[in-house]
């Protein structure tokens, strides 16, 4: 039965991956090692092994799975119709980086600027990084269309720099969610909508 | 003479500090020993311990200074008569942080990020980043009422609000930078100018 096999090793990377996730937020990659993660994941060194066969690979899947869910619930905003203004689009996405976080028990402010100081010392991390990212600003462009069209955005607006500011005003929300706290997805972009009602 | 006294000091602190964020921006701060930065510094060890007795006053002191021109440079904009409009005020924000890192010779997206792993991991860190940044956010504040009050904003703007934007889209700028490459403090804020002009 090929079906469940492969059902069964779905679910057995994800709970790797959640081990992976867990010791990342609270060490940072540099110090996480593949002991700490087969000691975290609760499985023989072989089975993790089997899945992944280093720390780059664990990276790259990480990055993988965060880009991949940021990036299809922006794809999502873009296609709904109509489209929901860009600080209500920016605030959905950001409830959604709190979810991923709440759902799989790993502080992903955390892993975030852990990946991000890892991307500034290993050039193969970067790359890995700067993929996810342009596909994440990829969608938030193609929102930036809908929205243009939908007249949310001035009927000449540049979708590809809106695109870039939305995507922009990530990384502070987990930047300030680590250092200040005192930030929520809504509180994060009202400031975004006083601004665009600008005379 | 203490005056000349007072400005040696000064200028041996300063050749620490840049001595000390060099290595940070090519290690991180935890990889960072008082003993790489006192080999960095050309200067003996117990020159090096008389204005830092520890990493933590080092990281203190970066964030202080980082922080000091970042705020000091935002009150200018604040105080400029009138005032110029938000996109453009915060390009000229990102780039004096260019500036800066071309004046010392470090990378300050790098010094940046590896702060911020340094803050998930030592709340201590995390306190010190946390105070710059409530300066650098309340400079932003500031620099909104007199943008409001000169009509470059609703004239019922909530300052706050737009003063944490403004702040938000600082750590993006830093993390494409150094991720992306492809970013300059003028496309970095290209969209923000457009999602003003919005309908």
């Amino acid at each position: 039965m090929p079906r469940v096999t492969d059902e069964h090793r779905a679910a057995r990377r994800e709970q790797i991956l959640d081990a992976a996730l867990r010791r990342v937020a609270a060490e940072g990659f540099h110090r996480t090692t593949m002991a700490d993660v087969i000691a975290e994941s609760d499985l023989s060194a072989g089975a993790v092994y089997g899945y992944f066969r280093s720390k780059q690979e664990l990276i790259r899947a990480i990055a993988d799975r965060v880009g991949g869910v940021l990036a299809s619930t922006i794809e999502g905003l873009a296609e709904a119709d109509p489209p929901v203004p860009p600080a209500a689009a920016l605030e959905a996405v950001l409830e959604r980086v709190l979810d991923l976080a709440a759902d799989a028990g790993y502080d992903v402010p955390s892993v975030a600027v852990q990946a991000w100081a890892e991307a500034a010392r290993d050039p193969e991390v970067r790359a890995v990084l700067a993929t996810k990212m342009r596909r994440v600003r990829d969608s938030w462009t193609a929102y930036a269309e809908r929205a243009r069209d939908a007249g949310l955005l001035a009927p000449d607006a540049d979708p590809a720099a809106v695109g870039g500011t939305l995507l922009g005003l990530m990384p502070g929300f987990l930047v300030f969610r680590l250092v200040l706290g005192d930030v929520t997805p809504q509180s994060h972009t009202a400031g975004l909508a006083e601004l665009m009602r600008s005379p």
